[in-house]
């Protein structure tokens, strides 16, 4: 009997997962090598065999979801070259100003932000800005490379899309959550068993799907809650009629975890609200240890973000080092990265000793 | 002194050439898994290290380079259905009839061919037709991925970029061959030291850079002689004014070879006229391996095309067989492939040995 539920769940594991493993979710594709969600990103990752490939979905002026990081288009495409007249008062060109026909005619580029008048590379060792050629693709046009993809390798390489901003694509009069879960169940993810975490840092619109959407949808999927701090500013919720900031100050208590646990499945958070600046490194890696075991005594698995090779953070000198003090000291269940390759490498080789 | 020379050679060695080992090309990208000559097919098989990567190179209306592997778009595309009306007498829509900004509104899929009304794919186990989204790229956006990667990656892949059917474009009055010659000098590939073969089944247009482009345009890249069958009527050249389909037969004989040697670094057979069907399997592998050893005993490197693990040859059962006899008792220096990882892999592991 325990033989064959250990053989089951061999069957269940995707294919690089050893016991004891965390999971490695490409982020953004293969970001550390090509520019964040262009679907070449998402071939070289698929080809580095990840467990998961994130996907960040947003919705278009003409209501077609896109894989996009940001809201707006100024960090990553020509959009202020193409379209001048475009941005809003604030600056910013909005991804739900533009039809997909649009935003097609555009060119995405590495990250970069601008310093007198010049645009310069976020992560300078990346891959050049504005070289070759990338363009906007559609969640569907994603799902189908990634689906294709796992059909001629013979590998089952899941999707992690998060669903970006609900709260923000509401005020704008559309409904992003409803539209993704139809997108998902269209392709086939509609149990819990399917390869897919959803994910999203709006803690209202994962109380919605788990106790509206998934009933009226007739399916489920894996939820996971992202965890910002709170002076991002990442997250608005109606209070009173008002949107107002939401305060993530308490969502990595224990009593902050049991809320979550009532609607979902695990927790995304920032590695930097794990092990905490400042203080003193071995009492700050107890602290995230201590999170991250009440996190999954409560069933919740932990998947912090974001690992990157050439941002490390202050309590380690190598990449490596972090990777295997998460793995082996904070015993979290996943690691989001940007450098799918090396991390799958490093965690090879620890368990290999 | 050997042991200096010996640290050279090392250096200038791809990464994962051993001694002996073949250089693995990466045949239209990651075509085994992805549709030949696109961009997200390019990054993957980048990540499988390929030694080199292919482009063949086609000319638009509007002298753009871009990278398809027809002159014409009836078997990867959807140009039927958005330009029905562009197709020459002879039912074929060819690149050189389409400016790149017509081009860029297709929709690539991996190839087909028509039976009763129907599209069927040429390789039922490859990438589903017409799933995700890929379109046409240039040349030297082709070039920029590859180098952008090289740069992020550390690693040192090489291109190999065929000039399709020069004689088809000098019919047209178009000269492909010194346009080809131009872009790969701008992006810095010109002395024999530099990472790329530069291919074409036309002697002519070989020879003429051979003889005359090289020194006009003050660059030298390694040449090879692709060789085809005579009955594929895959060249033309002008015999007193009339352009004849051009004879390959004796190109592999020891006399042809010689003559392919005054111009060329080497030469691209297909591994069917190495190994001929038919004949005892004994004697032709003993033929091939004549050839072969004919061709680098002149300085001539023997790199053949295209090995397909779903397109097995009479004299293997498996793929694996198939890429070790030809490393080991055909002694090839390179080989074209749509599986670059597995082939790799199994060079790998015999080199182990």
């Amino acid at each position: 009997m325990i033989f064959k539920s250990i053989l089951a769940l061999m069957v269940l594991l995707p294919p690089f997962t050893f016991a004891n493993q965390p999971l490695v979710i490409a982020h953004r594709g293969a970001s550390g090598y090509l520019p964040d969600h262009t679907l070449a990103g998402k071939a070289m990752a698929h080809q580095m065999s990840p467990d998961f490939i994130e996907q960040d979905v947003v919705m278009t002026k003409d209501d077609q979801l896109v894989v996009l990081h940001d809201l707006y288009l100024n960090h990553n495409s020509d959009v202020a070259e193409k379209f001048p007249n475009r941005a809003r008062a604030d600056g910013k060109f909005y991804v739900i100003d533009f039809t997909f026909d649009e935003l097609k005619t555009l060119r995405i580029s590495s990250a970069f932000y601008n310093d007198a008048n010049q645009i310069k590379a976020k992560y300078p060792r990346r891959f050049p800005l504005f070289s070759s050629v990338f363009s906007v693709h559609t969640f569907a046009q994603e799902i189908e490379l990634i689906q294709g993809l796992n059909q001629v390798t013979g590998k089952q390489i899941g999707i992690y899309p998060e669903i970006k901003a609900p709260w923000f694509h509401q005020q704008q009069g559309k409904d992003i959550t409803k539209a993704v879960l139809m997108e998902l169940k269209k392709y086939g993810y509609q149990s819990k068993q399917d390869n897919i975490y959803l994910q999203s840092f709006d803690p209202v619109a994962l109380k919605r799907i788990k106790t509206t959407l998934f009933a009226e949808l007739n399916m489920q999927v894996k939820l996971v809650q992202l965890v910002a701090e709170t002076n991002w500013q990442e997250t608005q919720v109606l209070n009173n009629n008002t949107w107002t900031n939401y305060n993530y100050d308490t969502m990595l208590t224990k009593q902050g975890l049991q809320q979550v646990a009532q609607y979902a499945d695990g927790i995304g958070p920032w590695h930097g609200s794990l092990i905490i600046e400042g203080r003193d490194k071995t009492q700050a890696i107890k602290q995230a240890k201590k999170i991250v075991s009440n996190a999954q005594t409560l069933g919740l698995v932990v998947h912090p973000y974001t690992f990157r090779k050439d941002d490390l953070p202050w309590y380690v000198n190598s990449y490596k080092d972090w990777v295997i003090m998460y793995k082996e000291k904070i015993h979290i269940d996943g690691i989001f990265t940007d450098f799918t390759a090396e991390t799958i490498d490093i965690l090879k080789a620890s368990s290999d000793q």
